[in-house]
C-alpha cells in the first residue's frame, strides 16, 4: 500500500494519519498552536525548507486545516489561520507534548499551558466523559465495526 | 533543518514528532493498540512494506516504545508488545481517531471504543485536571520556558 491510500481506509486514524502524519505538517500544528501566521516565521521556527512549507501549507489549506488571510494588499501578504478543523487538532499536539514531557523529563516544561477559564497551569488529560475517570491505554477495548473487519480480513487474505 | 535535528530541539513536541511522526510509525501504532502483535499481521494490516515495516519496529525497538518477545523457540517467533512507553502513546492515537470521526463523518465509527471499568462506550475527551472542565485550543494559552524562547530567538536570527 502506497501512503496516499492511507485516504481510502475504512479507519479514520489511518485517514487522518495520511492527512498529517508527517514531521513537517505536524511541526507546522505546533507552531500555529503557539501562535504562528505568517511565512517566514513557520519557516524560521520549524525548521522546514520553504518549498517543503509552501506544499505543506497548500495541503493544509486544501483539506480545509487552515485558511489564507490577506493582511496587506499592497504589497499582496497574507497569514494563515487554523480552522475549527485545524483547531481540533489541538488534543493531537498536546498528547504529543504530554508523551515528550514524561518520557524525555525535559525541566522544566518548554511549554507549559495555562488553562484560561480557571488560571491553572495545567496538563490535560484524558478521562472517560461518563465517568469522569482518567482513560489510559489498558482501561480501552476497542470494539470494531463490521465494515472495519470486512477490510481487516480481506487484508490478511482471508 | 533535516529531520533528525528536530530531536535536539527543546520542544519536546519536536522530540517526539522526530520519533514518531511518519505515517507507518503512526500506523504501527494504531495496529497495536487494536491487539497487533505478529509482523506478518502488522505488515498486511498496516500496508507498510516488510522492509518499511522492520525498519520502523527496530527504531521504536532501540527508543524503548516496544519490546520483542520470543514465543517459540523452534522455529524462533517472536511478537512486538508496546512498553509503558508505547501505551503512554494511546492519547495521541486516541485524539487522531476522536478528529477523524469527527471530520469524515464515517458512520458508523471504525472503532468504537469501551472504557471497562464503568462499561460505556465513549469517546475521551480532554479535560483540565484542576477545573474538570473539557478543554481544546481556544481555551488554553501556552507559556513558554526561557530556554524554549531563546532557542526560538536564535532561529529567527534574532
Amino acid at each position: 500500500m502506497s501512503r496516499t491510500q492511507l485516504a481510502e481506509n475504512v479507519c479514520t486514524v489511518a485517514r487522518a494519519i495520511e492527512l498529517f502524519g508527517d514531521a513537517w505538517t505536524l511541526m507546522i500544528l505546533r507552531e500555529m498552536f503557539l501562535g504562528g501566521r505568517r511565512f517566514d516565521d513557520l519557516q524560521r521556527l520549524t525548521g522546514a525548507s520553504p518549498h517543503t512549507l509552501s506544499q505543506r501549507l497548500k495541503r493544509l489549506e486544501r483539506v480545509g486545516v487552515l485558511r489564507r488571510e490577506t493582511y496587506s494588499e499592497r504589497p499582496p501578504r497574507h497569514e494563515y489561520r487554523l480552522t475549527e478543523m485545524g483547531r481540533d487538532l489541538w488534543p493531537v499536539i498536546v498528547s504529543m507534548k504530554a508523551w515528550g514531557d514524561k518520557w524525555f523529563h525535559h525541566e522544566p516544561a518548554p511549554v507549559e499551558i495555562v488553562h484560561k477559564s480557571c488560571g491553572h497551569t495545567v496538563m490535560p488529560e484524558m478521562v472517560c466523559p461518563e465517568c469522569h475517570e482518567p482513560m489510559q491505554a489498558t482501561d480501552a477495548a476497542p470494539r470494531l465495526s463490521s465494515e472495519f473487519e470486512q477490510e481487516r480480513a480481506r487484508a490478511r487474505g482471508q
